[in-house]
């Protein structure tokens, strides 16, 4: 046979490419891998990252939870889907595959997961989702030329200022976690790839 | 409930945003189509999309069995790897579903699939690999800097005269193809979507 | 002297830099060489550059025919010209001068070849080409965001739905062939330089 | 005098271009606002941005001050030269702004401040600063290109793993912060321009 | 202590990254460099850079001194609001120090001068600046896509025609001197930084 | 016919789009003038287009003249060579057509002035010329990256400190007159197109 065969890649490596080993965990960290653990089956890898130190662990899911499941104006749904159109464009393997999963998940459209992944400007979207994932892609493309305009579109299609706040935290936060990712090497649980398909 | 909930993405366009119908096939055709049936259950959308004219479909099967199909020093999964690493920099919806499908379905890894399609820097690569998707990558991100040490460094990764060609010639003919297919928004048979997970 | 003389580019090298000795010609082949030996007193090198393998030089020259000469809502230098506006942005030496060539000659307007060459928008162009050469454009930087209002300019400035194809065709094709010519350095006739002044 | 003149940019605007008035705060956000009263004599912009949700404000409060201010290999003012590297590439004017003082006060040096804020390869920089803000700014520019020799670069450069990882993380958080800053219209407090030169 | 301390920046350096030694001044030079001792207290450093050579000295300060100073619809401070703002997408250490403390001088608002090194688009302007600067944003970033319709723009700003002259020349002009200075490491006088603030 | 013929592009428009008159011309500068007419029978449009003011049109020949013509290390041909380079970059029609007949005049291998005009890269040129070159395009693109090692490199190539300066400042100079030259439309004089072919 020409050519090579790739080797398979879903081993399970370690969480990320740093040498750090995890930290004692305090009890309500404990309680929360447990629930994890209960909930999904698995502790997610961005956790295991973080649990070399028990007080970033906590900031951080303090952090997330509020940010992705606090009582808002945007749909779990929505925030998810802003997640995985900042991801793509950033190229995040890690935010990619559990994100991608997570929209196929609450929105039951596997094809709806895809494009996100692909090109969000594939998909058909209605004018609020329209709206909301141009503002998250020039966030991650061209923040500095953001300016009151943007804001506008985004009122114009119905979002309140809470709303914006709500966009704009969840696109800033992925940038953040996306460069995390990729600069320490963080490798998904390789539970999200056929789920939800 | 907050927010709203996305329509769902896998209804059945036309192949084409373009309103050109299909044209009369020649006998050649219409036995590729009903060999496609045949093997795969569907035409790929692709095939139909060049339809509306005998001959251009006739020459576009023809230049791709050969480019994908023939003898090469490279296997058809390594041409599929080039063609879902070119389309992921090109962001082309249609060909990541098709050929990411096409990765996952002939290496048997449905996590190198979804690596190639996301970011191949993040897949465990030989050198063979990473070198022919690293020159795949320069042809479709900055083709008029590639020179004769990006040539010497296949050559040094144990590629042939005639493998440069034919890496040259896959990359090259995806970024035709995703170029043709985001122009007319050409849309991928559902079947892709699922298939090999 | 201060400075250095550069050397004289205008040698004739191979066709392109790989190692690649030419194969034996089908009769059909070996026609269409001594036809374009009749009609142009030379081979064009990216017609020798494939021949190395008789199927795809047929697949290409058919696949390139078909493209250029067939029927078309576009005019041979309306194809031309896509095809010249094209290779500047990615900078493709051999198509450059080939087809900056046939534009000179199709228009008998050398000033116009130039311009294309150099930059389109320097042109004073109708309506109708401004329109097919921004598209043409933008597929070739950014054809992920290519959306329904690109097409719907094209329809406004008189473009049916198969000259859009068409368009598109033409605008890919060169896509594809400015990175073939790159990444083996395919060298151009040198009869193409004073053509047409 | 012909031209016109500016109009003064140093009016106190809301700290934000949202209309979002502020919450009941908790006693321990309360008592945090007092302590930055009593120790800058001023609350930051950022923390009065987030006031309008208790817990958003606590969360953002808790990450950030273990992120710039928990022990670590990196001192304060290496996590703040970080800070004002990814502001530059991100061009935002809050954190250049705040940040920017923050450097000139630790470093003691006001020229230092203005290169990172204007470009820091302009700066005569130790090779352990280098690797760190080559890091940072590779993290901002293109995290999809990281991997291994990256951060082998960090190694090499004395930093351990743990190091690593709060490279990353403060470059990380002001690739969120910048974006957040940016999309809101986040406006820093007046007393940062004339401090510490 | 952890981390490193970086060395101090302001000492005093060469004017230039050349080994370039100063040639003999002409009356005329000579009397230039003593004219601005006594205004400023120091010859600027890219005065400095360019005596070793009087003709080149001479034809700069020459181009410079109409180009800046003479008669012109655009005010001095005008002018200066464009230096820093090509400068700072060029992000020239040189001159967003030298032209940076300029605006700051000329236009008695400190805050402007650091809004206009790190985003003009982030400043309150009227719509005639802001007209001219996007028009010396446009100029430096992406000139040949310039067109008829920027400059309408500009008239349609208020601007006439031997204005329109003026801002092109001036954000020509910086763009070259950017580039000397990053080309050659041109360093600014240390006096720039804390004036004006 | 289908299709749509473009109009002739080589008609006499004026030297550029701004409605600006000859101004009143210095003795100098009517010497001037007189003196191009004899050795190339043509006013250069640049020339005209600053013509109407005479301190401009003054402080801007003598400038040129200078860096293009006064004693030097680099050969007036190698200047023109780092002309066109940046021009090309630029996509600056009139310095594209003006001095890449230059260069075809000076070297008599009117392929090499094509080849700067196309893509530098395609050109067999010297270790010196590739890395004066390749310092000229690395100003034009990306000066704010320009390190000692840059220099170095020109160095490396036998370049001295004087040479370094003087391609500086002609690679320099073009990113400003590329600016000017598209900023207000300057047309080329017809003359360039079909000389030293």
């Amino acid at each position: 046979m020409v050519g090579e065969q790739p080797a398979r890649q879903d081993v399970s490596p370690a969480p990320t490419a740093l040498g750090l080993s995890q930290g004692a965990l305090s009890p309500e960290m404990t309680a929360y891998f447990a629930k994890c653990e209960e909930k999904l089956g698995y502790v997610p890898n961005v956790l295991l990252a973080y649990a070399h130190d028990d007080a970033k662990l906590q900031a951080f899911a303090t952090f997330y939870n509020d940010l992705m499941l606090a009582p808002s104006g945007l749909s779990k749904l929505e925030r998810e889907m802003i997640a995985v159109v900042v991801s793509s464009l950033n190229r995040c393997y890690y935010c990619l595959t559990a994100h991608g999963q997570a929209v196929r998940q609450l929105s039951g459209d596997p094809v709806l997961g895809e494009m996100l992944v692909m090109n969000y400007r594939a998909a058909a979207l209605s004018p609020r989702h329209r709206a909301m994932l141009d503002f998250a892609a020039k966030m991650t493309e061209a923040s500095h030329r953001l300016e009151e305009e943007d804001r506008q579109a985004l009122r114009a299609a119905g979002f309140g200022e809470r709303d914006i706040w709500d966009i704009a935290a969840v696109a800033s936060f992925f940038n953040m976690s996306n460069r995390m990712a990729s600069a320490i090497d963080m490798r998904p649980n390789p539970q999200y790839h056929g789920a939800s398909r």
